[in-house]
């Protein structure tokens, strides 16, 4: 039997309920046990399970692998919360703030490790390769962090630096966990080749959507707007919009979120008559749509036929919010 | 050939000058070249080649592991000192100093990837167990660090509570990289336990000499004396004085660090004032001859016969500073 994107959850965070972590010391542990049922939308290990299922593997063994790249995801925003002084996560305080920086630091540390405890629970004979993907899904994960953060002060960021840091930062851990659900059910190295490359493009268009919704985002549906231009912030659409602009209204990008005798809102309204002049939320929409369009080729390609790939197809689709 | 330890650290510096690190991004991974060639004593992977050899392990097929603990060691190095603000390690400025905290951080978290990186080159038979007593050493460290922070707020520490943390903070590591070493040349699991005392051992004789000689070192030899007895830090010496001491020297003992009417000289000599009165120098003393004699008889105990054990004595003489 394969299941469903919901049964899978399901599965999913049945077995993270019985996650045994321990008690003391308590400034240790207890923010894992806080962050790793927060919530979130469980994407990374429910794309490993799908992928392992669609390659005819079992769900019973790889799911020491999706809590791996689970709680691999929650350390790496214990961490991004410290490093970008963030307050709340998912609606609720942040460990970071809640605890403090040296508590959500070394909390995150002894998550990190935990990730890697759960890998090696995987079947031995998988683990080399497992292990393999996984370290460098992680490395990959640090650098995108790096560069982000490199591009605040970065005087010209081009539109392929900013794919590459996005690659890195937000497709990896997807990718990553495509690669070893199919490396788990014992794919060809074709189709791991194929599903690393189904989960990046979608990584991709997934991000680009999410540049886009802060500020083409519909407020009625709770979306705040402008934040990421508040920020000054690196996105595509900013990128693009440095790439179109003249010298005069590049100035303009880039001091805009800067200017104190500026709204918030004002801010805001300058930013985006710029990114409407240019034409840049169609350049992004264009991308994402072809993004999108590749990563469905893409499993349509894959040796396995068509119907095995359909819970991957309805994947892609939730994570996009679209019904077809 | 068994080597010496003066020619297993040769070789591992040899290997370290070889390990590859990516240049980019900078701010990710020069700070780890720069820790990683800031020196140290490399005792972790000097006793995990020596236990490897003693096994009749080859030292070649161990290097990864050494590295692995070397990185590892360093890792928890650069997130300490954010975690304590410390600007100088080994005599050079810490990352921390030098590039900041969210430097720090993250390349500290590529550092703990990177050492996985390493473990995973041993031999794929292997993989799974040292995985798993690198794991367990590397969440302990994390506790004691946690128990370690814990103390500087706790209104009373036990001796117990204090061996404790320190069979975390500074053992754990030491202890995993003997059973590592060991695991690797194939050795029986009742030699495996006798290796981890034999470190567990002689790790706390190592921090409890530290403690002592904070306090009792010779300035002569370039020590500093009393830093520990200024930070109000919880030691070995400062745990037995309060276990031993009246509820009037207690309290003494508890705040002089904190008295703003007193030079620093003068804080140092009322503490070890009471030290002297309680005589805790001679029980400290006493509770290192101890352990290191615990940890020579473990030795002395292997199934592989004291001859294949001399450079492992030769260690733990080294590591305490002792001719014979």
């Amino acid at each position: 039997m394969i299941h469903t994107n919901d049964q899978v959850l399901d599965l999913f965070e049945a077995a993270l309920s019985q996650m045994q972590t321990p008690e003391e010391p308590e400034l240790l542990y207890a923010p894992i046990i806080y962050s790793m049922s927060g919530g979130g939308k469980r994407l990374r290990p429910v794309l490993l399970l799908l992928a392992t299922e669609a390659f005819g593997g079992n769900i019973d063994e790889a799911m020491p692998a999706a809590m791996a790249v689970e709680v691999f995801h929650n350390f790496t925003l214990l961490h991004d919360d410290i490093m970008d002084n963030a307050d709340m996560r998912r609606g609720k305080p942040s460990v970071f703030a809640k605890w403090g920086g040296n508590v959500a630091l070394l909390s995150g540390d002894a998550m990190l490790i935990t990730a890697y405890k759960h890998l090696a629970r995987i079947a031995s004979g998988s683990l080399p390769r497992v292990m393999s993907i996984f370290n460098d899904m992680a490395l990959e994960v640090c650098e995108g962090q790096q560069y982000d953060m490199d591009f605040e002060t970065k005087e010209h960021v081009s539109v392929v630096d900013y794919i590459q840091m996005i690659e890195r930062k937000t497709s990896a851990l997807l990718s990553g966990s495509a690669m070893i659900g199919a490396t788990l059910a014992g794919a060809a190295d074709e189709d791991i080749k194929k599903i690393y490359r189904f989960a990046t493009e979608l990584g991709l268009a997934f991000q680009l959507q999410d540049d886009m919704l802060d500020s083409y985002g519909d407020e009625a549906l709770g979306k705040k707007i402008g934040g990421d231009i508040l920020e000054g912030k690196q996105t595509y659409l900013m990128v693009q919009a440095m790439s179109r602009a003249t010298a005069e209204e590049r100035e303009v990008l880039r001091t805009t979120h800067t200017r104190e005798d500026m709204s918030d809102a004002q801010k805001i309204s300058t930013v985006k008559a710029l990114y409407d002049k240019l034409d840049v939320k169609r350049a992004t929409e264009q991308q994402i749509e072809l993004r999108f369009e590749r990563a469905l080729a893409v499993l349509e390609s894959l040796s396995i036929g068509a119907e095995r790939t359909t819970h991957l197809a309805e994947f892609a689709r939730n994570l996009m919010g679209r019904k077809k």
